[in-house]
């Protein structure tokens, strides 16, 4: 069945059930002209949105509706893990042709659905429109913080320490495969396009390093390491040194390297979407940080560089000689679209 | 110049500035991965968003980039003038080609900026991405109100007297002339398009409404006065009936009509997008309720019908004769894209 045959108000109230599971602060959701909302007295609130376009963002063809949109949320969901944030409610806009299958939007918001309930998120309010191209998604994400505990971009300082939360490489990986750029083992696959298409939020990771009040700075990995380590640096008016051998690879990154005959390493510094949680942590404050992590299961946990004074990114070599790297991330409009 | 020249980096910094100017509870603007912000205690909080996509909902030829600007924030705060609500921070989504001049989305964000600042609203987040094809806006507005005074669309009654607070089918008109349907006097021809591209929010509307606590339900017009007033009728589970010769027509609209051969009804029961606010209120309550509008002067008001307990809507004629109308407002998939 075509979105046309039902209309917009059809499709809307096709989507709209279980959208509020929670109702922890909602008065209102789907179906006025604002949604309402009450948050908690003496929290922050934290807000972010992404907007996602076909064939920039997403391939149709490489990714089930139902695993987009589990996506297109979870994207969202990284940046409130980043601050620290608990996750409260979602506003979804979407806009799609009429000749869509409704059955393909309804995938897209049980999808949606699903991992906001896994988060305890409430899908709250949006808006559905045509499109006469491409589907473009955009969510609108809210959540809380203790004002406290909130972690920016800016409060890295010299000398402090820099954790991965995860290895790096493999969702950007995954996408090159998907285009078609390398061709990696039968065996691999699934693993690469997995860490493309289902990238997980480290919502509780992020309140963890949050709450131990240890840390200086935090940042998802989006646009990819050495992309995201510049925000850092950015915002904070320092550099940083990385150490080559402790950048956290997959075994499954090393043996599709291996196989398709390029450096690991380019895919780990440049490649985005890993939505792993970088932290810096000053250096007195090391050990409790990582006892707070072990203590609260936040596994594994890579200290692969240090914050430092002078301006720019370097990376240490094994052999001790260091250099310094040109910005490699992701530009959305170095593409001559 | 073009984005692919500056990039996605460069175009953030150009556009981010004068964008937070009241600091009220903003704690971190755009530049993090959420923007942090702090609620009044004992108030409730309102989102809204929307999306407009070129073509579907504007033609970049037939609206400067600063009235698009102004008016895809301008809609926006029309819904949280509907719940009586004080707009307070937004977050923009756009993707636009790489190829659009820088100088045209510096002249977007100047509208968006301009009408932010007229209604004290700060722009404290978004996401600028590559569009394959047309630019698409998403605006997402948060606002906050008393709890006790948010008026909802289910709220009407039957025996409630339906308020509209102007004239409505301008707007529409002015679509028709933009789109060349329509071949209005010259003199008229600016009035019309800028019915349509530059709305006024009725913020100061919402409040006097809602603050007066005498309405039960309210919605602003935005599909149409059927469209809209059936939504109103749908949520309170009511039907209703319009006077006909009450419908608030403008004189440029009786002009333009009599001129190219229309019914100006048409216009304003099935166009959109007049923005004004539709109001219900309970019979005992209308003295008081019309009294306190022109205290606030709130201005025009005009009373152009009444809910009842049939369901569907129908419209009473001059000779007193009452047909039953059919649902004629605007669907987003209605059209074969």
């Amino acid at each position: 069945m075509k979105i046309s045959e039902i209309g917009e108000f059809g499709l809307i109230e096709s989507i709209k059930k279980d959208c509020v599971t929670s109702l922890q602060g909602v008065i209102k959701g789907i179906g006025d002209d604002c949604a309402v909302f009450h948050s908690s007295s003496g929290r922050v609130l934290l807000l972010t949105t992404d907007m996602l376009v076909e064939d920039i963002h997403f391939l149709r063809n490489t990714i089930t509706p139902y695993r987009l949109g589990r996506k297109a949320v979870a994207v969202n969901l990284s940046d409130i893990a980043a601050m620290g944030g608990t996750p409260l409610i979602a506003l979804i806009s979407l806009a799609i042709s009429a000749q869509t299958e409704v059955e393909e939007i309804q995938e897209l918001y049980r999808g949606m659905r699903e991992i906001c309930g896994l988060y305890g998120v409430d899908i709250i309010g949006g808006d559905t429109v045509a499109s006469p191209n491409n589907m473009i998604i955009n969510v609108s994400l809210i959540g809380d913080a203790n004002q406290q505990e909130v972690l920016y971009r800016s409060g890295a300082r010299p000398g402090d320490r820099i954790y991965l939360t995860g290895t790096v490489g493999d969702s950007s990986a995954g996408l090159s495969i998907l285009k078609h750029e390398i061709s990696p083992q039968d065996s691999l696959r699934g693993h690469f396009i997995k860490a493309h298409n289902e990238p997980e939020p480290l919502i509780k990771t992020g309140k963890v390093v949050a709450g131990s009040r240890l840390a200086s700075a935090m940042i998802d990995l989006s646009d990819g390491l050495l992309s995201d380590l510049a925000h850092i640096c950015e915002e904070s008016r320092v550099g940083a040194l990385l150490f080559r051998d402790k950048i956290p690879l997959s075994k499954e990154l090393k043996s599709l390297a291996a196989h398709a005959g390029f450096d690991p390493l380019d895919f780990a510094l440049s490649g985005g979407e890993d939505y792993v949680l970088l932290v810096t942590v000053p250096p007195a404050k090391t050990r409790d940080f990582e006892r707070v992590c072990k203590k609260e299961s936040v596994y594994p946990l890579f200290q692969v560089g240090e914050i430092q004074e002078a301006k720019g990114i370097r990376i240490r070599h094994e052999d001790g000689s260091v250099e310094e790297l040109a910005h490699k991330g992701f530009d959305h409009f170095s593409h001559p679209w």
